[in-house]
């Protein structure tokens, strides 16, 4: 059976346990507390050396690493990946654009406020994030205003990534109210068969 | 015919143009000085709102941005990916790694350094991306001590990807004598027909 080593309170483990729940494909989650240090443990740098998570264990000794690379790899012959070369890599542009432009903006922002209660010498860097964030906010509601899915006409992959970290963002400091076309977009979403929340 | 709109300064612009020439597909290549601002002007702006190049023109009107997106697209039923689905997740998780562990900080580094001039003001951010670049460096260099190419035996985009900024990272102040394995591996892919130099 597929294993997760995984924590629901990081939006990257929370993209695979949501793909993993959409597709009905069983597995085991192996919990690790990041904010104890449970992936910087000499067992878990054996399985994953640059102490990440989240990691699948496809079979013993057998990983795969970088959530989105995980994401692929499941949705692989399901509807959650387009057949169509160019809406493949269409699917791709946003993935890349997540780790690239939005997640390093928005996940960190939150980061530092929701688990490190904003501490007086990371003020700047959480500041600093906005910009960037709200960027990439404003390039999902482009896309947003006139397609229900961010890729073709239902939920792929690329939806499931841009979704974990979007619908928290307010924790970040980003109002998201001003993002019509992204709040109908995460009840699209939330509206699918087996859909459960992030641990918050 | 396709077309390419890049920079070939831009180790994300050279990736594609390296693929290109190894997979000798025709194409245009349409220079935009990212120095001078031409990604800022309306006329491209058009084509990627988000001002970033590479931009790849499938078609009129049809654009793909992100450059390991592009990468996978070009890349697609040849051996630069690999067929068997766990080894294309695995050069997924090496392009994933590039764009979010990798480039963030050898690209950054150098550009701060080569294109800036390493400003005073900009020392601090510039010291604080080696710690970084040299944990992706070992995570290249532990995988190259015993593979030839970073997924299976033979090159593929991860290659390409990983080689574009590690190859200058001297520029950026990375002391290349540290990863024998990743300057053996330099050499195989200089050794590749259709081999071209990144533009210094």
């Amino acid at each position: 059976m597929l294993k997760v080593y995984g924590d629901m309170l990081s939006g990257n483990c929370y993209k695979v346990k949501l793909l993993l729940e959409f597709l009905q494909i069983e597995h085991q989650w192996l919990h690790l507390d990041i904010l104890k240090g449970e992936t910087r443990s000499t067992v878990f740098l054996k399985k994953n050396s640059n102490g990440k998570i989240p990691l699948l264990e496809i079979s013993e000794g057998q990983y795969l690493s970088e959530s989105n690379a995980i994401l692929s790899y499941l949705a692989e012959d399901t509807d959650f990946i387009p057949e169509d070369k160019l809406q493949r890599a269409r699917v791709l542009q946003w993935l890349f654009f997540e780790q690239y432009s939005h997640e390093p903006f928005i996940a960190v922002a939150r980061y530092i406020s929701l688990y490190l209660g904003l501490p007086e010498n990371r003020l700047e860097e959480y500041k600093s994030k906005h910009d960037g964030g709200h960027k990439a906010l404003a390039q999902m509601e482009a896309q947003l205003k006139t397609n229900n899915f961010l890729v073709g006409n239902s939920i792929t992959i690329a939806d499931i990534a841009l979704y974990a970290y979007s619908h928290v963002a307010d924790e970040g400091g980003f109002d998201l109210e001003k993002y019509p076309a992204i709040q109908a977009w995460f009840k699209r979403i939330e509206n699918q068969a087996g859909y459960i929340k992030m641990a918050r």
